[in-house]
Order: C-alpha cells, then sequence, then structure tokens
C-alpha cells in the first residue's frame, strides 16, 4: 500500500537535443540579475558555457560567475556564492554542470539571506526553511544525481570533515526549470558516467529496500530499473549512443524526483555511509556507493529476505527455483555485483585512497538509518572493512 | 529513446486516509466564492458531502452548487456550469467525484470566460486556451481517469453525438490541488471499480503501443501494468482491501499524469472508437474500452509485432519459446482477455445497448489514428463486429 503523502514537484523539464533552445523564454521570467555556476573546465570544452553566455547576454541579463565547484561541493564555495548573491541583488542562480554544481547552488540559495549559522541550522539541525530564497534553473551536464528535478542539496563541510544531505520541499527548493539535453554528457569521462548511472541505481536501491507490503511505486522501482541496466551496458560500449544516454538521463530524473520515495519508507543507509565515505576521500559519489554496495546488502539481506527474492527473481531474472530463497537472494545480490563490475570502476575502498585507520571514524561519524535493518557503528565497520 | 518535450505537473497531490484534512489550508488559497459540482447521490450516501460542507463553511466560503453531473458529461451541463461561474463570480471551482465531475469541472473553466462557441474552439479546433480560466481542486471517488492530474477534459455533445477529448497544458488546466482518499471508491459498485481498473489498464496499454526503440518510459508502464493487475484482482475479491485500492487509485494517477506519454508516439485509438460508442450508448467508459480491446489489438498486433512479444513476455509471462513470434503476441492478447474476463463487466457491444444499425456509424464518426497502424473506417468497422 501507499503511505499517507503530499507530492507537488513544479520542475518544468525541457529535455532533448533542443532544449537549450528554451532557455531564453525561461529567462524572461526573471529579473536582470544572474550568478552563473560551473564547475571546473568541461562547459567551457563542450562550448556550453559560449552558447549560455550569448543567451544570457541577447536577454539583456548582468552576470555574476561563480566557477571552480568540486565534485564533492564545499560548504565554503556555498558561502562565497551567497555572498555574491547579496551584492549583486541576485534575481536567478543558473546552474550549468552535475548534480555538485545544482546542490551547491541549492546551498548558495538557502544560504544566502539566512541570519543564523545556515551549515547548523538547515543541514545539522535540518529545519524548514524559513528565510527568502533564490530561484534555481538548471543546465545538466551529468546524470545521476536527480538534483535537477528534486529539493536535496548534499554539501561537504570540509573543517568539519562532515559531508550532508538537506532536502527542503519541492515546492520552495526544487529547480524552476531544467534543461536535460543528453547529449551534453557526452563528454563527461567514462568513470564519471558509471559513476553517475550507479548513483541512479543506488537511488532506486535505497527506495527499494524498505516495506513489507505491496506497493505500486515497488514496481515502477523495478521498471527503472530494468530500463537503467540495459542502456548502462550500451552506454558502457558506446558513449554516444543518444537512445541509451536519453534514458540514463531521465532515469536519473524520475529516479530521484520523488515520485517514488514520496509514498513509502525508504533505506538511505548506503548513502550515509557513502557520504562519510566522501567525506574523508573526496572519491566520486557513485563510486563510493558501487564499492560498499555489494557487502551492505549482503550484511542486511536476510533482514528483508522477501524483497531480495524479488529483486533476484524481477531484476536479475534469478530462476523461481534457485536453492532456497536465501540462494536466491544472494545469487540476485552476486548478479547485481556483477554488473558494477560490467561498470569498470574501483571495486575497493583501498582503490580510493582510504586507509584503514580511515573506516572507525567513517562507521564511527555515519549516520545510522537503514529500511529492514538499523545498523551499527560494528556492522558499518564490518561493511567497509569487507569491502577494503 | 525519449522524444523531445517539456513536462511541468503542478498539481498537489494529498494522498491517503487523512487527505481531506488538508482541504482547509488548500481553500485558504482561493477567494470567497466556490461552485462546487458533483454527480448524483454517492457522495451524499457516504457521508462525504456533509464533511466537505462542513469544511467550506467554517473557511468562511460561499457555495453556489451544481449537482447531477452524468457518467459521461455532457456539454449543456458544462455551459450551466459556465453560467453559474460567471453570475458568481467563482474563485474556485471544486469538483467531487470521479473523472467524469471533474471533466466537466476543466469544461466549466475553459467556457466560462470563452466569448466564442467555446465547443468549436476548444473540443473541435482545439485550439491553445486563451481566456481566463478558473483554477480547479478535486476530492477523487472513483479511481480510473487520471483527470484528477491531468488537463484533459472529456465532454458529450448530446445534440451532435460527439464524445471528444481536448487536452491544454498541464500548468494552465490541470488541477491545483487534488485530494486521493482510497477509502472513498469502496462505495464505488463493482462495475463501476472494474470499469476504472480497466480504463486505466487502457491508457496504459495506448501509450505502451507504439514506437520502435529501448524507451525508459515504456518499462515505467510495464511497471503500472503489472501492479494494476495484482492489485486489481485482489479488489476483485476484496474491494474493501485498503492496500489494492491504494494501489489502483495510484496507477490510474500515474497512468495520465502524462509524465508517462509525454516522451513517446501513442496510440490512443481504443479511446477514440470508444468515444463514439459512449456518444452512441452512454455505456461507462471502462466497459467500452474492454469490449472493443481484445478485437483491436488482434486487428493491429502484426503492425508492432515486436511490442506485442514484450507485452506477452513481460506483463502476461508468456514463455519466451511460445510457438513462434506470431503464437507469443496471440498468446499474450489471450490472456489479457482472460484479465478482462475477470472484471466481470459486459463482454459485447450487444450486452450495452449498441445495435447493428450503429456500427457503421461509430466506425465513421471515431476519430482516426493509430500507433503501429492507422486503421481505416472498415477497419473499425470490423473491430466493432467482431466485439458484437
Amino acid at each position: 500500500m501507499l503511505l499517507d503523502f503530499t507530492f507537488q514537484n513544479p520542475t518544468r523539464i525541457h529535455f532533448g537535443r533542443t532544449a537549450l533552445d528554451k532557455l531564453a523564454e525561461e529567462l524572461n521570467n526573471y529579473g536582470r540579475n544572474v550568478l552563473l555556476v560551473y564547475g571546473k573546465n568541461s562547459i567551457k570544452r563542450i562550448g556550453l558555457y559560449d552558447k549560455v553566455i550569448k543567451i544570457l547576454s541577447d536577454c539583456g541579463k548582468q552576470v555574476v560567475e561563480l566557477a571552480g565547484i568540486n565534485s564533492n561541493p564545499r560548504y565554503s564555495q556555498v558561502m562565497e556564492g551567497a555572498r555574491l548573491v547579496r551584492e549583486n541583488k541576485t534575481d536567478l542562480i543558473l546552474a550549468v554542470g552535475g548534480g555538485s554544481v545544482i546542490d551547491c547552488c541549492k546551498g548558495i540559495s538557502m544560504a544566502a539571506y539566512c541570519t543564523e549559522d545556515a551549515w547548523q541550522k538547515y543541514w545539522i539541525n535540518r529545519e524548514p526553511i524559513n528565510n527568502p530564497v533564490i530561484p534555481i534553473g538548471t543546465i545538466l551536464t551529468m546524470a545521476g544525481t536527480g538534483s535537477e528535478m528534486n529539493s536535496g542539496s548534499v554539501v561537504t563541510n570540509e573543517e568539519k570533515r562532515i559531508k550532508q544531505g538537506v532536502v527542503q520541499p519541492l515546492w520552495i527548493m526544487a529547480p524552476k526549470f531544467s534543461i536535460l539535453n543528453p547529449e551534453y554528457t557526452y563528454s563527461v569521462p567514462r568513470l564519471q558516467m558509471a559513476s553517475g548511472i550507479f548513483d541512479t541505481f543506488s537511488h532506486l536501491m535505497e527506495q527499494y529496500c524498505s516495506g513489507d507490503d505491496d506497493c505500486t511505486t515497488d514496481y515502477l522501482i523495478e521498471g527503472l530499473m530494468r530500463s537503467l541496466i540495459v542502456s548502462a551496458r550500451k552506454a558502457m560500449v558506446n558513449p554516444e549512443d543518444y537512445e541509451a544516454r536519453s534514458n540514463i538521463m531521465w532515469c536519473a530524473t524520475m529516479g530521484l524526483n520523488r515520485i517514488l520515495g514520496v509514498s513509502k519508507s525508504q533505506d538511505w543507509e548506503v548513502h550515509n555511509i557513502e557520504h562519510q565515505l566522501g567525506a574523508f576521500t573526496d572519491c566520486p559519489h557513485g563510486v563510493g556507493l558501487a564499492i560498499i554496495s555489494p557487502a551492505y546488502y549482503r550484511l542486511i539481506f536476510r533482514y528483508g529476505l522477501h524483497r531480495f527474492v524479488r529483486f533476484a527473481r524481477n531484476i536479475w531474472e534469478v530462476p523461481a527455483d534457485f536453492g532456497n530463497d536465501e540462494q536466491t537472494a544472494l545469487e540476485g545480490i552476486r548478479r547485481f555485483e556483477m554488473f558494477i563490475h560490467e561498470l569498470r570502476m574501483p571495486r575497493t575502498l583501498r582503490e580510493i585512497g582510504a586507509t584503514e585507520e580511515m573506516l572507525p571514524e567513517i562507521a564511527k561519524t555515519a549516520l545510522k538509518a537503514g529500511g529492514y535493518h538499523t545498523v551499527t557503528t560494528d556492522e558499518i565497520l564490518q561493511v567497509l572493512k569487507n569491502s577494503f
């Protein structure tokens, strides 16, 4: 069944090869002062920067830039953006990049007119927003986080070594519009592409691995998983396969625009662990998720055995009579792990620069939650050791 | 792949047993004058009418009522509502009922301040809306049409014997809010419940049966079909199974809130034929769809054989080696027909009052479209005869 919920997602999506043509009409809905936020040089390399600047100029906008946003966006960058918003009376924040850039922009929007310590108020205490926010538009260049159609913002406080997510109501913090052209994702390095694909898969797992009942949402999640697996395999062979990249992009958006998660209990412990892993190693988010997922699911699968049997059968086509239920579930997790290997990312924590000394600290500082089972510090440590 | 699209669905959904508690806060967003629109007596019988009137009164609203909306809403009722809107300076139209009541309200909203012949302009010429519209809120009592989260309005012009749908942009004509409590659907007669279930299934088929490529949307549609079949079977045994009725309600909403259809080519010919069937016989919409669907799909399946093989395998679990592809596809359609029989609705056009004389007229006046194949008048006549 579906839990009681309220859902409204107001983001307007412009999808496809011609999506950028809609930017000018969107810009006309906002005032003159635009803060343009992006990452390193990739949007210049693919020519997108010049196109966007031209459209902004043609629309008579006054543009201030904040460049160099990290792949794990930092709170110091949020603060820098907040200052620019106040100084320039920004009317619209335009994010051009992947989830990190967009998450950073949401942080800037929340923090700019916050009169208290924004980190403590929004990321730690997770208070509802009560100061004015600045509208955000996005032009997406990397698929994975779903940030282009949700209201979450994950930021790393580098001083405190905490990577933390906050979710505000969609109708306040979701982008007003997002421009999704799958072709912009072609130039992303293969590791980043794979990382984004697995980030999406992990969002689906986090929403799937909870609940003992029959719920429409789980069937939708299965549909997205099946589509993502097919398209991921094609994109690994040919990154410029438009069909595959368009499906991957839409799976990422649909996977975390809250239309799934809103109606059911969820897990999110893999993300909790990865956030601290990211804070300590600065690894790409999806890579961290992929490394720890198999060990995590092998730890918890007995607590939700029926769901992992279903996962094995409906997603990985494990035969119904594959030994007993535990064997069926484990075979599903094994095939899931083989799929991760197909994405050709680092497979161990060691490879991404984690040290044995970090593990207890990561286990201690990770938030403890879970779907079928609430993990302990010791259990997280075991997951980390098994992934080392 | 996904076709280029723009998508924004602004409807706020309040879902669950406590959803009506949100009505007062929604009402506070609108002015004093409310037009309350409903059908026959069912909302009074289940006590919903009294609850809604009390909330409206507590919120200080001035209420005018338009009751008795038919299951195929009539253009004369749209015109009557439009007059009431103008006379009472209505600020909000509140629809309490199923898709027919909601569709009627959208018609009223479009027609009230239209200075031309609204039927000709919007339903026949399908012009984009260019007059002020009145916001709509809904309280849903029957699941099926998806009208609670889309911008479509199907109305029967009884003088002209034409039942016609119009779709405006979601951000203009979709309800501002919709209250979905699955318990309100318990009292719907079993035939109406089954009709709604099949209406939803047909929406999924219309969006599924087109396209030769690999598209994420088709996987989502399959997810909804699988969930709907499971819950429909449970609800036929026990109509007060909350789990089943909540899933059915959400399948209906998700099935036509455009998040599926927006990205791919579609069919909709079964709906085109049924609309004229409804105009001639006034049969419940889902019943008409169910009667003609098997004959329609047996007519067109060879034009999209790969899709009907996939339908057979992914939805009806027809074994991969079930004879050749044509046999596999036909076995899928046969199992689909058996599922329709499980819904225990009339199985022939004869049973719903159609006469042989009507058939050529229905075939002639039905819009001709299609996904894998654009049908001719003769082919529609054959479908009708095979369903007679």
